[in-house]
């Protein structure tokens, strides 16, 4: 506990990966958002397991069944919740829990937090399964977002040591990032996304997987949303981004870069562009001390190669407290990070909806026409 | 809105750069903790201004004037809040405000979403000074986890492009950071404490300022504290070090690195020693999806360079809405990563406190002698 | 928003009366807690319109089906999700709406609140049928606090006029409590009951409805649990008990009676008793200032008649703004009392719960054999 | 813990009544708000033990010392601090404490919980002297509803059996409450305030205390603030009610009397008024479910009589377990309930503004002239 996060906009997730049926409930958005539900069930399927040679071999339709909160399609302004079932799941693959712990794995954590109770088939709530559900949430947070005139988008920035064209700090070509999301690998570089998709054949070729980057833009949003301190921007996405599981590193703008500039560098110097207060430059990634400047939001985030292989490991029986070697069977992805980018979309935009929730609050904007 | 963070321990923190005070609120530490206040003092001196080459000039005492929450020395149970009187403010300096706001700095998003009410001198409510509150509450959690076996640990690992060894993830030498606090910028390697020295004065003689990597390591904890997703340690120890202002990054174990790793080197595998399960290596920083797994915690955050420096910047005047140019006077640190290392010790430290409590509770593990 | 609440331990329900299914999550339970589903279900069936004289004529069977935080019986520690398919609704009763609010109904506000998008067929989301994802929620905390050794139990005190026979504020009977929950009215005087059936099926026949007083014991928590001001186990339990639909009043042992005493008669002197601390009476309903004093608390609620009833009403006409009549037809409980009081001991246990936890935190009790 | 509550308006209150002051931080008022510091302060005067016949001995000037969030007397948007220095503690008045808890206190209870560690002096965290700070939050968000067209007042409806004029429902005298503040006892009919007088010194002259019924009343509000169920006015309103020490039974509009109702006689029919839906009567006290109605909200609050007494009570040795008398001095108020007029104003005021803001959001409505 608390798979719950938000302020103005409440996320809950639940469910088990080899459970009935995981879902969320997405609390706080104003009533009158009409729901775009074939945009969003596709978005969904940017998340889903293709069954290509890139994917997992699991099969699910991953179409949310709503239970609550919509009208004829638009919001009611109560809880959303959605549900999806689970229908392919092979507990049998997991006969080796909770004796012996996957390596990168939540297992042994999760087994020592329960008191041995957790449900660890398929990972069970720890589950990448579950980022399906988050991102449900994430999808219309982004529908709310875009009736607000911001759109996010996102790419691969590298996998397996390749790397993509980065994105224009002070004009991100979004137009570009959703053309690209159809690719095996969406990059801004065809040729980056060939080789990384190269990269993650071979990692599975040997049984193994890769990591990577990816990096995500935010247009549209006027200055001064955010807080400083705890409910900036920069803390509350990170917390957000970080609740993906396999995130391990999360920067924005500059980044980890910019320890390395002077600040006559790093500074962005403030400009007027068409009657409008802009900056010449884009370090900051359109973020001061938890508030956006009015310039696009840029962060990227790392992940970790995903944690299940099939080559053998070496682990530790825990009855035995002896150690062991262990060999995964099931089916799991070489590179996680292309499925990954909604969530990503999706965890960025959840953060920034709450924060425009609690500048502008969950009264609608616009009234129904019999009303 | 909001400065307060926390479930099981708020953080409430408040006040503005040139008013009369500012201060915390830290609510939920059990009752029947025996604080070591000057222990308490001197880690809050290491995060002050110590008028020497590399710091501001203002002069404050930093004591802190502790309000309640604490009979003879021992934790009531209540909210303990302190104030920090500000005795030194030169509001002068801030003339420009708010018509020109400063580059890097959070004044013209904070003009936009105040509507103008904001109090910007010295940068009010958005300034370092705040962290001063903030390391007030995280020095009590970090003795709260000491009375609970845990240490926390830190150094410079980067300034001005000059690198110190990193920790070794499997035995961070704590006693060496402990031992180092007392530098002129705490490093591992004296050597390059003493060229990261030479870059903050390099960029001070030139009215310029630097930025840098501060790397962080706890220990002692035992394994499956946290949570999957939304209060996994990653979610909430990134909230609380993107809420220090300056960071533009936080990343856990290897990091933004582990992108360009596969599975099979990436993996921890298990091993047993002294009959406790224990990871060969620790490439994730001791954090599993959220979870503790026993070993060190290691992460290491992005500081980019301080935003106020003497050289003169393009701005604009928001009245006139035309570009101008600002010099800023006034007592600035060349370099905050050296005074910020305890203000980040003790936000991860009122992350894993936060998530102790969540798993312990409240309730004293000791009653009074009398009762 | 927000149908969520609680710090250490969060419900959040959702769904509308006549959407495809209503539901909870419970976030926070200690894994390793077996849940009594057969109980569990006897609980909610208490609930349930059992179609005899004195409840509406909507059939639904509102078995949960638990989707989550449960294995073989057992809670993982995860969040625990169940739905409630709705099988039964007649949309068709409520076409008078959104033009006619239903006086004594939520329609107008929620209309003006949402601009006219709530969905308010069958009340929607305001529908007393979301007190069967709460009541799923108190039941499993009734099921926690028993297995810490707390019971929890109620009567009806009054319906119609009628008074039952009050509880012991020293020594509840819980076993009568217990014994009474099968009468068509549960009372501890059988006769009282009888009486109150009479004036309920009087004010059915009539077309009307009628409000009653339910009162609530629990027993068998230790002193100490709770908090002063904002937690404390008064503010707590009340904001879960207004938040059943049709509660108007809640009072704490004396209550409002208490208004009337002088603090000589009113205190509760301290004895000791078997060794124990205790008090001579308890006044006070086992409450001191928002904590527990280790006697039972005492709470009662009191309840509006229900707000559907068959008599024409004088209403509004939204869209013309007149005056006009309203009759409704549609199924409706002539008293909700009776049903309503296994959602009030859940929603109590819940309060007490959440502090419960607050005090002890989740991990679990005991563990697993095979671990 | 913890002494904070609130979504989007936070309170965190702190302070024990024998420590160097109290405080509170109110946290989430939108930038603009121009705040009238004599009004304020003399709502606190209303709240101030003055000295005469009817309240305690202690002397404290009770003036705010605001520390952050306002400039120029104008809300910054950043969190509001005051404090209030104690400067008239008599500890030694506690001396019997921790052995011989005080009946009706809440120091039996604070000692089992905090093992002996909490500060009991004077009740310390759990002294009615917290509401000081809270009416100061409280004051604020008066002041803020004002600037919404809102207002609030209250007046003692009962003390030792007197009854005063009881509120119209539908037309509440605002005016009238404003013109009795100044009231030895404020009520609308004098004569019951002359006997509520007389009834409090003869419980003063007999060394004991009475109790008392407030009755509170908002008018000025639109249909369709607040939420179902735990958001709801009544649930928050509520919780914050019973954080006042001493309430123990709150209720809204008809309140324990809707319970001996039918539909037809509770139920408020709409009807139209100057083309605005309004109801006819006003048993709902302008709360339908959650969500305001539009019309004046009604909520009475019974007090139990002062715990603190000058006769001997029956208590127990602590550390002999055995029984004993216990005569307390030291300076306390006979009845609490006028001073606690603008607490409980304040309490609802805030729960009110929660909600708006909720709604609302905390962009500010106005801009700064030079802006």
């Amino acid at each position: 506990m608390s798979s719950r996060i938000g302020r103005a906009l409440g996320v809950q997730i639940f469910g088990e990966s080899h459970g009935p049926a995981i879902g969320a409930t997405l609390d706080g958005l104003p009533a009158g958002l009409r729901v775009d539900l074939p945009a969003l069930e596709a978005f969904l399927q940017r998340r889903a397991a293709k069954g290509g040679e890139l994917a997992t071999g699991r099969r699910e339709t991953d179409v949310p069944r709503i239970l609550s909160g919509l009208k004829d399609g638009v919001t009611t302004g109560q809880p959303i919740t959605a549900i999806f079932d689970n229908t392919d799941p092979h507990s049998a693959d997991y006969a080796f829990l909770p004796d012996s712990p996957r390596p990168g794995h939540a297992d042994y954590p999760a087994i020592v937090k329960s008191a041995g109770w957790d449900d660890l088939n398929g990972s069970g709530h720890h589950s990448g399964r579950l980022t399906l559900a988050y991102a449900f949430a994430g999808g219309l947070a982004l529908q709310f977002l875009a009736s607000r005139g911001a759109t996010v988008g996102s790419h691969v920035l590298r996998i397996g040591g390749v790397a993509d064209t980065p994105l224009d700090p002070m004009q991100p070509d979004m137009q570009a990032l959703f053309a690209c999301r159809t690719a095996a690998v969406p990059t801004l570089s065809p040729q980056a996304g060939e080789r990384m998709r190269q990269a993650i054949l071979a990692a599975k070729e040997d049984g193994d997987s890769v990591g990577g980057i990816a990096e995500i833009a935010a247009v549209g949003l006027p200055a001064g949303l955010g807080s400083p301190f705890f409910e900036g921007v920069e803390a509350l996405a990170a917390a957000h981004l970080f609740s993906i599981p396999a995130v391990k590193g999360v920067e924005f703008g500059a980044g980890f870069a910019a320890a390395d500039l002077r600040g006559s560098v790093y500074n962005d110097p403030y400009a007027v562009a068409e009657s409008r207060v802009v900056t010449e430059k884009n370090d900051a990634g359109g973020l001061l001390g938890g508030l956006t400047d009015g310039m696009p939001i840029l962060v990227r985030v790392a992940f970790r190669p995903t944690a299940s292989i099939s080559l053998s490991q070496r682990t530790v029986s825990l009855s035995a407290l002896r150690e062991t070697e262990l060999t995964v069977h099931g089916r799991h992805d070489p590179c996680i990070v292309v499925r990954a980018l909604p969530v990503a979309e999706g965890a960025l935009a959840l953060a920034l909806c709450d924060l425009w929730l609690q500048a502008h609050g969950d009264t609608p904007t616009e009234g129904k026409r019999n009303v």
